[in-house]
Formats: structure tokens, sequence, C-alpha cells
């Protein structure tokens, strides 16, 4: 009998100074698979809206507590669908305390400073759920790709990024990386569906199909930082999303695993509330 | 004959994790030095004003230029003269391009966040010469003196300096920081100036006397931390302070030379420009 597959088998291996560029490939996590799926659709429809209650109670008590942060990191090609996790995961989740950041090209005054200066910005709040839809991986993945960093550059980079989020950790904030993993194949029919349905224009960019000639790269790109970059502080999974269902499923059950290891709880009840009549 | 004084003799060893702890008492400088005056109050005006236009000139090129930044931060106890210096040094200089960042008490929103949140908000950006009156370390010292920070904390919280100002360093801004210091005896003839002065009130908060009374700890744990934070990529210098001439001399020619150091060029002339007549 195969063993039950667990969340921490699609967890990148912890970065380790001592044996920098351990080999590891991206194709060797099935972006079809559904490890996590309940069986059927509709009982993977079930088990998201129970896992979505379960966030949102955990949610409350982040949010009524006001000293744990917690950030959620979503990476992945276009149309991986990380516009639809926030809304697939996250609909049971209450607005209040959640939020979602999403990282575009730089603006000039972003542009202006450190790659790290405008992500530092939009760091959870005590409290605070906050979502980061692409973020500073955005800037060791592009400019990789299309050759602007050299080798120094790329690894000094890592270990700003490996810092910076240690700090955040340090701080309180409880920081959990997915990485949507689709295949190539799945994103030619996202993006033709795009082209094809007018009202999905704009979501297409013709840039795009630049991105995914450039495909293979891409791939080496996130194994490469995935592995500089994942630690215990700030772990990344890879996340089997050419099935939607099951990287909501998934994402969900980490979410839900991560929050309820932060043992949340209401604050204190107060004693100069006991027996107060409001008249 | 006495070497003369140069200003290096003036900045903390930097920082080596082989030899922590390494022991260094901030009275080691007398703060009633004027190592870097010209000879005369008189002189030390002119001299002041001769380096504030060269000051202007180097801001200049680094606006002009918009690829690097430049942050000074000024620490120093109650009354040590950081307004004083910005007032003093920068007079010469073209507001545009230069910005000032005083740091108080931390607003709910900020203490919400990590501390460096809200100081990493203000780096300078591309062309910019900032100036930070008190900073990040106001997070190293006051909890330090009062107790709520354990060693182990303190420890880790140098280590998040470290590698944030490297990060800064390592995106092309030029750090440099000044400890005004200042002797316990100046202290209390400016304190007790503001009082006796009602419209100096402004500038006094009963809380001063109470840091006062600490001024012992207030000593070790400056000591403490510019040991801990002096790096290549961002020196610590003590500014004997007690003149307040001397003061802005020093920090001045401190910031001459930094500036001078990284060879600011107006940008290359437009070809197209050549010959344009404007009718």
């Amino acid at each position: 009998m195969a063993k039950k597959p667990e969340l921490d088998d699609f967890r990148i291996p912890f970065f380790d100074e001592g044996k920098k560029g351990s080999a590891f490939k991206l194709s060797e996590f099935d972006p079809g698979g559904k490890p996590f799926s309940a069986g059927s659709k509709q009982s993977d429809r079930e088990l998201l809206l129970e896992l979505g209650t379960k966030l949102d109670a955990q949610q409350e008590r982040l949010h009524a507590q006001r000293r744990q942060r917690v950030l959620l990191v979503l990476q992945g090609m276009d149309t991986s669908g990380k516009d639809g996790t926030v809304r697939g995961v996250f609909h049971e989740v209450d607005p209040l305390g959640l939020r979602i950041v999403p990282f575009k090209a730089p603006t000039p005054a972003e542009a202006a400073h450190d790659f790290l200066w405008r992500v530092h910005a939009q760091a959870p709040a005590a409290g605070e759920l906050t979502i980061f839809n692409r973020s500073h991986y955005e800037d060791v993945l592009v400019p990789v790709v299309l050759g602007e960093l050299d080798n120094a550059q790329r690894e000094r980079r890592y270990r700003h990024i490996r810092h910076f989020e240690a700090m955040l950790a340090d701080s309180g904030t409880t920081i959990i990386k997915c990485m949507l993993h689709i295949s190539k194949d799945e994103q030619r029919e996202r993006l033709q569906a795009r082209i094809d349905d007018p009202t999905k224009h704009w979501k297409f960019d013709v840039s795009d199909l630049d991105a995914r000639k450039l495909w293979d790269k891409y791939q080496d790109a996130y194994a490469d930082a995935l592995a500089a970059t994942s630690t215990d502080y700030a772990p990344w999974y890879v996340i089997p999303a050419n099935s939607k269902t099951h990287r909501n499923v998934m994402v969900a059950q980490l979410l839900v695993r991560t929050m309820e290891s932060l043992k949340l709880e209401f604050p204190p009840p107060k004693d100069s509330l006991k027996g107060v009549i409001v008249e």
C-alpha cells in the first residue's frame, strides 16, 4: 500500500549554507497530481467549505489577539491561479483583518528604492493575515531569467531575502510560501481560454506569451530560488495546481495547519466587565 | 609633535563575529575635544561655510544623477544637538533632494510592525540625501536600558540591523552614522537652559530627566550598540559635541569626504540636444 501523502512531502528542503546548490527540479512534482483531494469534485468542495470555516475561526482569534501576524506568499507562472486561490480559499474568511496585496511592475517610486522596500511596507501588522499575490520573489525570478543579475548578485539577493524573512519571523510573523505548480500544457489551455473569451481579455497581456517562451528558464529559476530561500522560518511548498480544486484544498490545508499550530486564543476576559449591567 | 587627528581615529572598529563583545567605552573619547577645529570660532565658521558649499555641490550631482543614495544617521543623548547639526551643517544645501526624518515614539501603526518597518519606509530614494534624526538605534538603546530585551533578543536585533544596513548598502545606499557625544555636565547646562527659557520649553519634556538619571546605563548601551553595528558598509563615528561649532565642522567634514569618495558626476550630456535652438 502506498504511503499516504503528507503536506511536508511537498515542502522544499531547508536551505543549508554548507551544501549550496543542492540539485532539485520542479519536474519532480507532478502538476497534475491531486494528492490531497478527498476523492471527487463534490467531496473536495465540501472539504473546502469545512477548511474555510476553520480558517475563519483561526483568523478571528488572530485578529482579536492583535499580537501575531501571518503572511502567505503566492507565486507561480502566469495563469497558475494566484487570484483563483485567494477567491477559492478565503471566501469563508472575514475580510476584516485579511489583506490581499498584489505586486505589479514597480512604480517609479518603488524602482527608486531597494527591491524589499515596497514589500516590507506591506508586511502584515499585528493581528493581520496578509496574502502577497506575487512578491519579492519576482525580483529574483524575472531579472535572473532575463540575464540582468549575475550569479553573485543573485546569491546576494537570496541572502537579503533570507535575512529579511528571518527578521519578520523574529518579530512574530509566521510565513508560509506556496508555488502554484502547473504544466506547460495546462498554461497553453488557460492562455488560449483567455484569448478566446473577450470577457477574459483584461487578464491577458501579450507579454505573457514572451514569458511562456522562456518556460524552461523560469522553471529552473523557480527551483533555484525556492531551494535558496526555503527555511524553517519561511518554508516553500510546491502546490500541484493543474486542478483548481486540488490547489485550493491543499493551500487551505496548509494554512489551517499553520494557524492551528499557533495556538491562537481570544484575549483573556476582562475582570472589570464581570457582572456589569448595561443600563 | 602630536599626530594630527584623523576622522578615522573616531570611527568605531568594525564588528567582527569572531571577537564579539570587544570592550570599548565611550569615555575613551573626550566630548569636550575639538580635534577638527580650525582654531577659533571665527575660522570654524568660515570652514563650515566652505564645507557647506562643497556639500551643496555634491548633493546637486547626487540629485541630478538619481542613481545613488546617501543616509546620515544622527544619534545622541537628549540635547546632544541633533537638530542643531541639521541646521548647522546643511544650511548651504539645496533642500531639493534633501530629506530630514525625525523618529519619535512609535505610533500604534508603527508599533504593530517590526522595529525596522517605519525605518525602511523612510530609506533614501535614488538621488536622495536623507538624514535620520534618531533612528532604529532607539530600539536597541531604550529597551536595553529599561531591561525590556534580554541578551539574546538584543543580539538578534543587532544582527537584524547589520543585515538591513547591508541590504541597503548593496542597493546603492551609502550609510554614515554619527553619535553626537556630550558630557553629563554639558547636558545639565543645556537642560537647565531649556527650563530657564520659556521659549525653549517646547524642546523639554519631564521624561528627559528620567533618561538623565540613567546616564551611565545609556552610555554603556551606546558603546555596546555601536560596537555591534559599526561595519565597513555602515560605519559609526563618535563626534565630540560639547562644542557645537566643532560638532558641525566634524560632521560636515565626514559627509564631504564620504560624498566626494562616491565620484558623483552629472549625467552625460544628451547628444540629441546638440545644436538645438529654442524658437
